[in-house]
């Protein structure tokens, strides 16, 4: 299977004719189409296209341009947000953790796999410990302590990391800390969390605990964006597993580390693809 | 496989030797073990235990009720609760339901393929819909209307149904009506609930378009005991399907009555087989 | 969500523009594409695309048939394989059944729910057992025994039978008997079949039996078109349920009629919406 | 939730009596029942238990002794095979590996993690590929090359590793060879294995080719013990994740490793907490 020279993200209002134009340029640009999706939400009145495709020969980064350009011409006529990757631009990933390692480490596993098409940079935590485990797999590690009453000055340092390394995406691989509004907003559909999820949802502290007072018997893991209302951004994965009275909380703690790890590298996976579009509160994802 | 000619359920805080006891005077009842669960909830300092044997020979109804005050003696001095039911006396289940057919008939269906060993003497809705339908299944068919302001009424008249049937178990198969805590008092641990389960929870009207909007990844249905908390009580059974933004909110909803229809019914199977065994807000499901 | 008023099914070999002449032609047409799904079979070197898409005003037949000639004219050019449906025309399907009740009870309660948008002009079967349960719900039952040695006579009256129907689609739900590949060979992709499907799997007799002795984890059900290698076409729809020792055979039966009902409901429905594009020995499934 | 001091797992073909004489024999040791797990198969008329139960004081070897030799006595006396497991004498795992890293690297960082209970002395590959990733990890890695024609000699310098690391368990964590009937032969229910799994099976190679050709919409991974017939020891753990048309041979690779990591992981983790008993080609699994 042919990879994609470039994918092609499209949402708008109006749609009678547009996926005839949006086609068309393509095909005058020489352009091959190797996968398409569309979607619409008639509720929001929103059509989505995300289109994969290839182009003939050597492109030079002019040549990119002016089919950016064109391509932004035809979006803009239909009042389209559009958003255009080029394949060799791999996105730059930042991991925020703090002293739970598994899933900064399933990730790095799977980046070195070559699973994830992605440049990790850097790996952040307010905390030591996993130094060694990361750096002797070949990453950067950086610790950014918090102490008490100085959240706002530790973030003011983070920020400045993740746009020394020019990040394109931050994964909070169990980070644990609540991001600020401040912090927040400038990386909008940029920050991905993973957390837990219970049927009914519990609140507050020891959730696991509850879960298991509560005797339930599901367990699920969810991956959101991070907006400032805190875990209720847009989903992009979930994910459940099935337990009964005989397991206990390490149990359920286990059972739900290994769905968070699958869980969190899913969408992480389809935000470097470029499979994800938000609106509103929730998302599209073109898997 | 033999069936069980009895099942007994015990939960009790004490345990050092009551396994031992009731192992014994099981085996010098002539007793057979078939199965046997246990569980000990260490938080909560109990144990449960629930085990199907046989006996020798043909039983009286003496010979049951001299087994019976036995069992009862060891168990009350182990300080247990505990729960004796004999083969061949199946439970009487009533089904209440309003105007969606699909739980209702399900139960029926599976009622009469022989998948459900209880008897189902009633089937009560405050719509007269349904009643071709499940006469002509052979089933008795009770409208009870409930005219504007009385409740209490209509909930007094179900009540006298009940116990006429002498009914076990009620099944709110889509009932659509929040019970009275006067009405469900009486009925501890014997009524089932249905309902949509999503992640994360939708509370107030419309829960399917709340979760199309929100852009769910999962949806599921829970099964629990009535409790007079709304949709809160011990959860007997769970099961959850994966749907993605391509799903309408009919999508959603078909793919939940699918979910609804197995859960019920595996929650039906496990309270009339005596798998259950409710504390607190939680249950344990020996199954 | 507005309902398609026409399915476009293609299938080529050649796809360079082809995206684009079909968007043309649509929007030519006055049409809206409400969703449009395509794949891309690398290996196979084939190009597979669905559209759903509406015109505006009240449609004549001509006006259809003026409109299908364009489309035909258009996918020829291409040298493609079509098929357009218009909405309006449901497929017409048959329930060849047995003994066993499960399948085929499921899928009428469906078509009386409303969720299978076709019609259910007879229901056939080799045996008589279910002809109350069915014509009391409104169907039609014929009842087409199968005397030793005279399979090819009563094939040719099953054949005849679809035919007076007009049948589009015959659904073994749970027939039992092995079709000769005569009776197979002009029903080419419009045979659906239901069987479970273990891992590994089992052939031969009592194949549930098996399964126990084997103690698998996992039990399943598969959907298939039929061919003349007996459980071996096309695969439409899948799915899987967990098992474990303490299940015993007949909770294993149970557990498959679960899935069975399920996943051939979902097959069906897949069929009717026009969501299947069979090739080789595999399909492409835009559900 | 207390750790157990012991495991007794206990198989049998007489079972009436059995249960109280285990439970009494316990109570007399001053044991104290954690959890018990039994199971009949009726068809094998075999009964099966597991106990895991704690004992007062702090024992010494003899303690153990005597207590190994009582309950040794008692299942003697009831034709059982026993077997009697200390907690604190960690299972010792050797795990066998090519060069496919992701079931090696997931089961070491769950044993780092805590999450397995067992020691892993020793890692060994017929190819020096892993040994970086492995030995920075902090576990010995071993290569033991095999040459053309002399299968013979690797396995006996392989058997010769084992018995010097006193091992336990033999993983084969994508071994990608097959060991020879006289290897496995002393290894009787002590080497697991773990393989793809696919409905239909795909015997030869390349399955997951043969699978994308065949279009199937489940894949699975299984776990078992290995015999003289490949593939076809007692089942331990499967699982299965759904796939469509749009996945390619790729996407079916990165599934299945998903899957035959957590597949793996749960069959390591029931052998070393004594959870299964294998009989015949099945297993029972108390998990």
């Amino acid at each position: 299977m042919p990879r994609p020279q470039a994918v092609l993200r499209v949402i708008g209002s109006d749609r009678a004719g547009l996926v005839a134009d949006v086609a068309n340029l393509l095909f005058r640009l020489g352009g091959n189409i190797l996968h398409a999706d569309d979607h619409i939400d008639f509720e929001a009145g929103l059509f989505f296209q995300r289109v994969e495709f290839t182009l003939q020969g050597e492109l030079t980064p002019s040549d990119r341009e002016r089919i950016g350009a064109q391509i932004g011409q035809t979006c803009d006529q239909w009042k389209m947000r559009w958003d255009l990757r080029w394949h060799g631009a791999p996105r730059r990933v930042a991991l925020l953790t703090s002293k739970h390692a598994h899933c900064t480490l399933d990730l790095l596993a799977r980046h070195r796999a070559g699973e994830l098409a992605c440049e990790i940079p850097i790996v952040i935590s307010n905390h030591p410990d996993l130094e060694e485990e990361v750096t002797r797999r070949g990453y950067k590690y950086v610790h950014e302590p918090m102490a008490k009453g100085e959240k706002r000055d530790q973030e003011q340092r983070l920020q400045r990391r993740l746009e020394e390394e020019k990040i394109d995406l931050v994964v909070l691989a169990r980070y644990m800390q609540i991001l600020s509004t401040d912090f927040v907003a400038p990386w909008k559909e940029r920050i991905l969390n993973i957390h837990h999820s219970f049927l009914p949802a519990f609140a507050g502290a020891e959730p696991y605990k509850q879960a298991y007072r509560r005797g339930v018997k599901l367990i699920g893991a969810t991956s959101h964006f991070v907006t400032a209302d805190l875990d209720e951004g847009p989903i992009v994965w979930q994910d459940v597993t099935r337990v009964s009275h005989s397991d206990s909380v390490d149990d359920l703690v286990r059972k739900c580390r290994d769905l968070e790890r699958v869980v969190l590298a899913n969408a992480v996976r389809c935000f470097i693809e470029d499979r994800i579009i938000a609106y509103g509160n929730k998302t599209v994802v073109f898997d």
